[in-house]
């Protein structure tokens, strides 16, 4: 992952948060299907995310020009089944938080 | 990392976004530490942190109940002793982004 190279604020970001479980069957494939589908969406600026395997634990934060296009994200057909999947097999629980990003700073600047 | 327990927003967070360099070296005595600071500080809602040791990547979110809280635990001086170490030894780059939390939605829910 590197980090993602996001405009000048305001942008918007969905946290997503997941606590997951012992299955990992397609996990990973999933992921990166989500990640091409995403680039391929209206107001999409960038994605992050971090899983750690020993904690079951992971982050991925994604960036969007506006939260209409977080909303029409959340409802792509391929990106519903990817949800209810996840539901089903991957995930035993999840957070998502959209909120507008009001500054950043960088390091090194 | 369990999924942090935040009130109904709007309430902020900070996203961190970092590249690490190859060193461990008192990387996660600082983390733990940073925890327990932060815990302290007014207005802390929670945090979740993520951390692949492989590709040296992490992600930290922290909640809060508002910007100014924010600015106070950025130069919280033991902190501020954090960022340094941090750029000096542990960070090749970070992000930061403060963002105000809209809304948010949970699975199960």
């Amino acid at each position: 992952m590197g980090i993602a190279q996001t405009p000048v604020p305001p942008y918007y970001v969905a946290v997503i948060t997941v606590e997951r479980t012992a299955s990992d069957d397609g996990y990973l494939e999933m992921a990166d299907a989500m990640y091409e589908l995403a680039k391929a969406q209206r107001g999409f600026l960038g994605m992050e995310w971090v899983y750690d395997a020993a904690q079951r634990a992971g982050i991925t934060s994604s960036y969007w020009t506006d939260p209409e296009a977080i909303a029409a994200w959340k409802q792509q057909a391929d990106h519903l089944l990817a949800q209810r999947l996840g539901q089903e097999r991957w995930y035993r629980a999840y957070t998502v938080r959209i909120a507008r990003v009001e500054r950043d700073y960088h390091w090194p600047t």
